[in-house]
């Protein structure tokens, strides 16, 4: 086995303005540690497969970004996507890469923008995983449930295939509230948190099967930009475990997150005593559960707030309760519409 | 008559850092419309006397920040004082230099950091209270109480001396809740603004016999820093009511206003329509009854808030709910604590 590690760099979103921009997206934060969340990850593979074995897939905007990143990454090991067109396409390049270096790749697809607190219980489910897709399964990592979550999709885990590995019986939308509740009772369900292990052959076999265009496009030349955009969840596993077996999972609880807006900061950041989440020069007086970011260089004093998130930026600074910090999209959109682009 | 303005401002306070700092207090900041407080004040004022009869007092600290906000003041009507000893000292001063200048000089004193919705009422009450302290009277200005304010000091008005102006029977200290809701019914009461109006010969008459160390000091000359902090109605207009009826006032409704703290913005501000009083590049989606000043030059952009203040300075910013915008102090004490004077 020939182990490589695929960082998905591609994405972007607005939930962190105005820390994250346009040309600065979330993974390039230093949202929970001192480190941005694209090298913690590149870190936290390195155990299993050396920096020279590691690969990024990011959009053109996004280049020098990771190079700043990401020092230790090989250049040649920088994939560049023509467009962004989600994580079908995205794979199967990473794929078709490594197989040119390697002809017994071994992939673990990893999302560049999520924090992990167990390290070492994470890097064991990818050492079962690794094992386990030798026969040409692919594998995906489970995420134990510790919420009644309703913004993730969950994988329903059918027979062991062998000792902790299952077949995934089912892909599930996100749930209402009620199914929530009862999946984080039930064993058999998993989050799916978009990460995958198998080997870089039997991914391309399978989008051939699956995604014939993109897998013509990726091995004889074609228009990348023209490929519709599609998710490696919608466009290949979850086609795959209804035709084969080959759909397989480990599963853990290695306090996963996917760092979904700054509401979510407490719960992987550091606290003072009143857990607030704090960084910068950062003031809090009586102040309880806040969020107070001071990353533009200038102080932040807070007095007698309540779950609240401040958040200071060198050019502008965001003020919103937490149970609304999903909300931060409007502030973009309204930016947007006022033709205010230097502020995204 | 010959009726004089007198501006006091010597203030200083923390309840608006981190606008206010210590060489830049209140009276120097354009709180309530695109003029500091203090030019708001003069301008008030010259319908009834030229800027050629108006006088500043203040500390040595504010002597540029005075020329910068008036540069119509003459340059010999900025009284300095050798050190801040409060309203008496400060009031003798000005009468000291107004009667070599003008041995009939009546003086009209206002602080220098108040707003007045309503100028016209305001002035006709000055030139009322001008027009009866020609006899010698010590003249105050009542402000008519619009609700059971417990933080200010009432004037008990006792016999009409004239029309529209009566003895001050009573100086009263703050009340409690009760008290002060009595207040608000009875039409005797008035707040006291700490506005008076008064001929300067009359004022050091009645300095001399009150406090006759402030008196000496003005007139024989001595070391004005070694006067004890006083102010005019403790030391001189209240005992002076005890003793003589000479202490009379004239009272009104002007849309007054102390602007005691960032709360108070809105009952003075033009407000959007949702009660929010913003400034500079502030964006408010979603957000009633709160105080968003963007005067650091950035973008501050606001979402789902109710009755916060936030307040970005240029090195600075404040997040702090309305009701506890008295408590800005424990922020500078902090600060002061941490020995980083430079954000005060």
């Amino acid at each position: 086995m020939s182990l490589h590690a695929v960082i998905l760099a591609g994405g972007s979103g607005t939930r962190f303005w105005p820390l994250s921009r346009a040309k600065k997206p979330k993974q390039f934060l230093a949202l929970v540690t001192g480190r941005t969340l694209i090298a913690e990850t590149f870190l936290r593979v390195e155990p299993l497969c050396s920096s020279a074995r590691t690969w990024v897939v990011c959009g053109t905007d996004h280049v020098e970004a990771v190079r700043k990143a990401l020092p230790g990454l090989p250049p040649a090991h920088l994939v560049v996507e023509p467009a962004a067109r989600n994580t079908a396409p995205a794979i199967g390049l990473a794929c078709f890469h490594a197989l040119r270096e390697d002809r017994d790749a071994t992939l673990m697809v990893l999302p560049s923008d999520h924090h992990i607190a167990r390290p070492d219980a994470f890097r064991g489910a990818l050492s079962a995983a690794a094992r386990a897709c030798a026969n040409g399964d692919l594998l995906t990592l489970g995420i134990d449930p510790t919420r009644p979550e309703t913004g993730y999709g969950y994988l329903r885990r059918g027979a062991e295939k062998s000792a902790g590995v299952f077949a995934v019986e089912t892909f599930v939308e996100k749930p209402d509230a009620a199914t929530a509740r009862r999946y984080l009772q039930d064993p058999a369900y998993s989050w799916n948190a978009g990460i995958f292990v198998f080997r870089a052959d039997a991914m391309l076999d399978a989008l051939r099967r699956h995604l014939p265009q993109v897998h013509e496009t990726l091995t004889r030349g074609g228009d990348f930009a023209a490929l519709r955009p599609i998710s490696i969840d919608y466009g290949v596993m979850e086609p795959e475990s209804q035709t084969t077996r080959r759909i397989a999972l480990v599963s853990g609880d290695f306090g996963w997150s996917d760092v979904g807006s700054f509401a979510a900061l407490p719960e992987v950041r550091t606290l003072d005593p009143r857990g607030n989440a704090l960084s910068g020069d950062a003031l809090a007086i009586d102040c309880d559960d806040c969020v107070v970011l001071a990353e533009g260089g200038r102080l932040v004093a807070a007095l007698g707030l309540r779950g609240l998130c401040v958040v200071d930026a060198d050019d502008a600074l965001l003020v919103i309760p937490r149970e609304r910090a999903q909300d931060v999209r409007a502030i973009v959109d309204a930016l947007k519409a006022q033709g205010r682009g230097e502020k995204l």
